[in-house]
This record gives structure tokens, sequence and C-alpha cells, in this order.
């Protein structure tokens, strides 16, 4: 099959609220299919118990991620408690370039930004079924959190799938349904292979013939 | 899984020049997932030996056709070598609102029409891997056509996949992958139900709670 226009790997945005479950589906993603590749976020805050530089997070001092920023080094970048959260450019585009279909597991805000600098990427958004399901997985994780806390948590949810209809693509991740919303997020990566969009180089060879 | 979004079916329009090999991938996908369903034709041509009313064509006279254009009856039409091919628009929309996946095997001129009318359908181009294979394929056939016949269906079909900045898809249908290319076609299905652009009934509800 002629698949030139297949070589060069997809930039996904993955979003999704606190309890949309993303973060189980980007890890089962990633062990089904070796054609995914997660992007490591650069941050300032502190490393945490068990996490590990360059695995979890690349963690740098402030001073050093306000030069990334100030050498455009970093795709999209966000302020977040006080810490920098950003997506390094450099490893993303050597990714692509590779055929790596590269996952960047970011809020909306970043999105934006990447939707803006990024316009060939497919942003997905990660929903939970209904909102009695986000409520009851975010009070069933058994952390200790105060009426308050799960409060705040829904309306930060709200806030987030309020923007939507900025992203391409909506993945309901139902419960025991975690196998359906994956090969859902892999059917959208063929799909958006074989847009034409997509399909310059596959099209100007097929023409020069 | 909530899935609201995804009750009413798609319509596929699927076109492809002669030797793309789409008559045979569509039967396919009929065989496979019978949410798709086929959209029959009307014409004023003569039915060949073989052909059914209802199956192969709605075979209907010239004064029947031009009457049902103006009453607006169909979705697209369009003349071929002195005789009248089109899409009855009720029988489509009955099917699509019963759910099913409506492929309409289309020229460019209808599929265009198509575009115009229903901006919701996806346009898939169904192309051979290069044009010395479609070249192959042409003379192949054993229909005993001259050399001349060969080269106009050659540039009818050059003519034809020139439109494809147009469409939304293209699936190469290469030697021996029709089933692949009939697989990409399901994913396509799949992924553009994921589309935010049609989740509006989802999302309404989902805001409402």
């Amino acid at each position: 099959m002629t698949m030139e226009n297949m070589k060069k790997g997809l930039l996904l945005v993955i979003s999704g609220p606190s309890g949309s479950g993303k973060g189980t589906l980007i890890k089962r993603l990633l062990e089904l299919d070796d054609s995914f590749i997660y992007s490591v976020s650069a941050t300032t805050r502190a490393p945490r118990i068990g996490e590990r530089n360059g695995v979890n997070y690349y963690f740098i001092d402030r001073e050093d991620f306000e030069a990334r920023i100030a050498d455009d080094m970093m795709l999209e970048h966000a302020e977040y408690c006080g810490n920098y959260y950003g997506t390094p450019k450099k490893e993303v585009n050597e990714n692509l370039a590779a055929g790596h279909n590269v996952i960047l597991e970011i809020e909306v805000a970043g999105s934006m930004q990447i939707k803006q600098k990024c316009p060939e990427a497919v942003l997905i958004m990660i929903t939970p079924p209904d909102f009695k399901t986000l409520e009851a997985r975010l009070r069933g994780r058994g952390d200790n959190v105060t009426e308050d806390v799960i409060r705040r948590r829904l309306e930060t949810a709200k806030v987030e799938l309020s923007k939507l209809g900025e992203y391409d693509y909506i993945v309901i991740n139902g419960e025991n349904m975690i196998d359906d919303a994956v090969h859902r997020i892999m059917d959208i990566v063929i799909a958006e292979k074989s847009r034409v969009s997509r399909a310059n180089e596959f099209t100007k060879k097929f023409f020069a013939e």
C-alpha cells in the first residue's frame, strides 16, 4: 500500500476532567500500540515521592523554564498554583518526524495554545458518560477530601467540558468500557491519517505519474 | 455507553474512478456490517439483462424523473449519455433517521451537489495505489475494449481524482488489500460518529444535568 501520507505521526491532544479516566486510558493506549508515545511535560514543581525525572516530568527550575519560554522551546505552557507546566517542543517534533503518534495529556488552556500553533493537531476530549458517574468517581477515590473539594472539582470539570466545542472528537469513557474508548481513539487515529487534508504527499506523487 | 449522538446514521458518499475497485469494496462493506445500507439510484436508462428494478436501480421514465427533480425529490442528479441518474431523497432520509449508514455510490458531479446540500455528509474517494495499477486493472477486465477506450477511461480517472481536494477522506484500495480498505472505511465511520460537531445532543444533555 502506498502510504507516504502515513509516515509522519499525529499530534494527539488528550484532555478530560479529573474523573474522566483519561490517565488509565492513555496508559492502555501506550501498552497496546507502540506507534503511540507519551510526551513528558516539563514542570517547576518539586517531584513527589516516586516520581522520576524524564519519566513523569522533566523537573527544571523556574529560571530554566522561563529561559525556555523566551527561546520558544515550549509548544505550550501554563502556570498552576505558582508552578509552570509545559511541553518541550524539540522532543515532540522529533517523535512526530520519526512517525510516532505523540500524545499530549494537557489541560484546556494548553490545548488551545496547541490548536493555534499546530492546526494539524487532533484534539480529543475524554468525558465520563454523565455527571452522576463523574461525581461517583471523584467521591470513590478514597483520597479523603472534603465536600468542598469534591464540589470544586465538579465545577472545574464543568468549565473544562464547556470548551468541548473547541475539540475535534469526544470520547465517552463509560463504566467498564475502557477498551471501547481505547479502540475508539485508535480508530480516530486511522481515520485522521486517511484525511485528504493530510494526504498532500500522496496526491502529488499520484498526479506526477 | 451514552450514545445519543450515535443514533442518526451517517451519509457516506463513495466515489472513485473506474478501476478503483469501489464496487467490490462497497459490496464487502454491506456484507460485513448491517448498519450500512446502499442507496438505490433512479435512472431513465433501460435496464440491462439481469438488472432488477429496486435492486440495481429504480427504472423510471424521463417525464417521471423530471417531475421528481421539479418537486425537489432528488438529493442529487446528473445526466450521462442522454440518461438521468439520481438519488431519491425520501428513502435516504428515512434510512438515516432509522440509524443506518447510507452509502451513495456516485460520481464527482453528484458528490459536489450532496456536499452543498448536506454538509454533514462524509465524502470518501477510493483510489488505486498508483496509475500503473489503475491501467493494469482497466486492461485486465477482459471486456475487449480498444486502446482508445482505455485511454479515455484513464483520462476520466485523472479528472475525477483531480477533485480529491473536495473530499474528506482518501482510501487507497491496493492489490489484495481490500479488507484493509474496508476496515479503514469502518474506522472512518466510527471516528466521524465521535466528532464533536455531531455530538450536539449528547453535550446538551450532559450540561443540562
